[in-house]
């Protein structure tokens, strides 16, 4: 991740700090409290009614508590934005600002969980205790390469889906603008020589998902250069991936990949020179998503391809995760999903790209605030969602 | 505690199962989210400038993000109400209930956290690895003496306050009883003879809150009987007890201790026959507050003793932690305390027993519904509180 970008001054009475004072969340009953009958409903003692009927039959938590529509942000603050490791507190804005988003667009209860760094096995024990308390877990801001470790020994552990979305809501959202941007330009996913630009967790994911919809071809660079199975300097997540890329066996610098490529996707922070995306083969999809900075410029990236998206909005096509994680837990909460399966990520792919009337060019994905887009997804994913087993009554 | 006097026959039809559907809590958001410049605002790129400035320094955390207003209220689910070991999720109607209370009283945004249980250190180490994210804890429900050590090691570790309710909230409300009935009857704290039935969670903090407010005969029984030195069975923290507590030397049953005393503290679940509470000294008092069912039936009470209290809401007097709790937490949290002190908590109690006007042996302690009570605690609570010392600029 770039350097960061922002100025740190404090200024208290700028709109950014007014907007956060006192923070972005709040908690509410949903049931009135006015007298002595209502508490004797919500507190002791008919409680312990309900309480007695959900420790029998646990399946009922999710229709007698917020359970069933509560998901927890969970971060340690190690990968926060392009700001990298600034601990738990820095990341408790971005974790309620992410709460708000879930609550806005897929009206789902998310509350932050903000934890001391530490090991996988500690991070993995700390939010597997504490599990029982949501019906969906997502993860946000945690480094690579701990984040990939962290939430599969999580998704084996726990019967609720785990979700990283820096990996794969950014996967699922870049796989639905490709779809259109390839239906725009008349090609097929299978056809295309991809380079996916940086091997962290949204690399991993956008490569992983790109192969899972059909791609056959995808480099994947580091800072190095082409990672293929003779380099000595891979971490494990990266010798898994020379396994599964680079048929053509390259090897060299990000250039080097680049030559007659079809699909560059930018999820590094880096940068990349002209002359470089001018070695791409014509009728190219470029997306450069690093923020604020895209790898290229898009009016750079338009002299030679014929689609560019970017992650700001103030460019056409921003490829934003908003459009995806909302509808992915609205789904699969209502489904009671016990994990987010590849297939429910295509689904969701799909049902982004679909939301678009007529792609072009210039909308290759819909806008964060077009309606129905969680919908949509959730619709999609709650379909292919797997469930516990129904217990017999 | 006593065996579970709910029938746990679950009637989807019921008033009590009607208010729960859909769970008590829900989540909002404080800000409006309208557009892509609310956006920019509420989540990137703007909050990175927050998410920096907290980071640089992190008492900015109480003002810009909800954590100084957020309390988790926490339970392994080992002891719950009167149910005793049902489990996190059998545990989580309570908390999403008591959080709904911090809310309406209080002001305070609560949130479950309910987790799988374990040993000290296992559930220490998870909860304090996910401190950061709240302004203070609420421990809830979790079985003695394991609710001592946990406490105590949370106390140490984290620079919030950490409140065990079933301890410090039962405590701190008899304690507010005892000043207005020892007032209605004339009497003095230091000359009283105190029996606390009941060394679980509740009589520990009840017999270390009444001796520290004054009073300096103290005798605890457990279910075996008057707890003293020579005893072999006893756990450490009833060791403790038997070192600081029973100055006259007394051993044998609870009737042994009700001879002669001069107010009785059931905390235990038990019952007391008429005739032992007969062998108290003329003019008592008896808090008898296992729920539903009494130790002593206040109308069988009421023959022996002047004042009588106990945890239900249809009698006089309900000794109920809910004219504690969301006080001490407002006032907590509005100082910024790192910890609940025992002056804090005489200073709560005192604040209780004057919300009562005119003090009678019908009225001792204020009604839960009184108007008042919780600001009037907060008051005394934030007076009190200690800070961490501020950092210069």
């Amino acid at each position: 991740m770039s350097a960061s970008p922002v100025d740190p001054s404090f200024d208290p009475e700028s709109p950014v700090f007014r907007a956060h004072e006192g923070g972005k969340l709040g908690v509410h009953a949903t049931q009135p409290l006015r007298d002595r009958s209502d508490l004797a409903l919500l507190y002791t003692p008919g409680v312990a009614e309900v309480s007695l009927a959900v420790a029998e039959d646990p399946a009922l938590a999710a229709r007698y508590t917020a359970r069933g529509n509560t998901v927890a942000v969970v971060s340690d603050g190690t990968a926060v934005l392009g700001l990298g490791d600034i601990g738990p507190l820095g990341a408790l804005p971005v974790m309620e600002g992410k709460a708000v988003l879930f609550k806005h667009f897929g009206g789902v209860d998310a509350v932050p969980v903000v934890m001391e760094s530490g090991g996988v096995d500690e991070l993995v024990e700390a939010i597997a205790r504490i599990a029982p308390t949501y019906g969906g877990i997502n993860l946000e801001d945690i480094s690579a390469p701990r984040c990939f470790e962290i939430e599969e020994q999580l998704s084996e552990r726990l019967d609720i889906p785990v979700f990283h979305d820096d990996q794969h809501g950014t996967a699922i959202v870049v796989l639905a603008g490709l779809l259109n941007a390839v239906e725009v330009l008349g090609r097929r996913l299978e056809d295309l020589r991809v380079v996916v630009a940086g091997a962290g967790a949204a690399g991993v994911a956008v490569t992983r998902l790109l192969q899972r919809a059909g791609v056959r071809d995808v480099v994947v660079c580091d800072s190095r250069g082409v990672i293929h199975p003779s380099r000595t300097d891979l971490a494990d997540h990266k010798r898994r991936l020379a396994a599964s890329t680079n048929p053509r066996g390259l090897e060299g610098q990000l250039a080097i990949a680049l030559e007659g490529a079809d699909c560059y996707v930018g999820v590094s922070g880096g940068t990349v020179p002209e002359e470089h995306v001018a070695l791409m083969a014509p009728r190219g999809i470029v997306f450069a998503l690093a923020n604020p900075t895209p790898e290229v410029h898009p009016d750079v990236a338009r002299r030679h391809a014929a689609v560019v998206a970017t992650g700001r909005s103030d460019f056409p096509n921003q490829i934003n995760n908003v459009l995806a994680f909302p509808g992915i837990f609205r789904g699969a909460l209502d489904a009671g999903a016990t994990r987010i399966t590849e297939a429910m990520k295509l689904a969701a792919a799909r049902a982004i790209a679909d939301m678009v009337a007529e792609p072009s060019p210039e909308e290759i994905v819909p806008s964060v605030f077009q309606e129905g887009v969680a919908d949509a997804v959730a619709d999609a994913v709650r379909r292919l969602a797997p469930t516990r087993p129904v217990r017999e009554s």
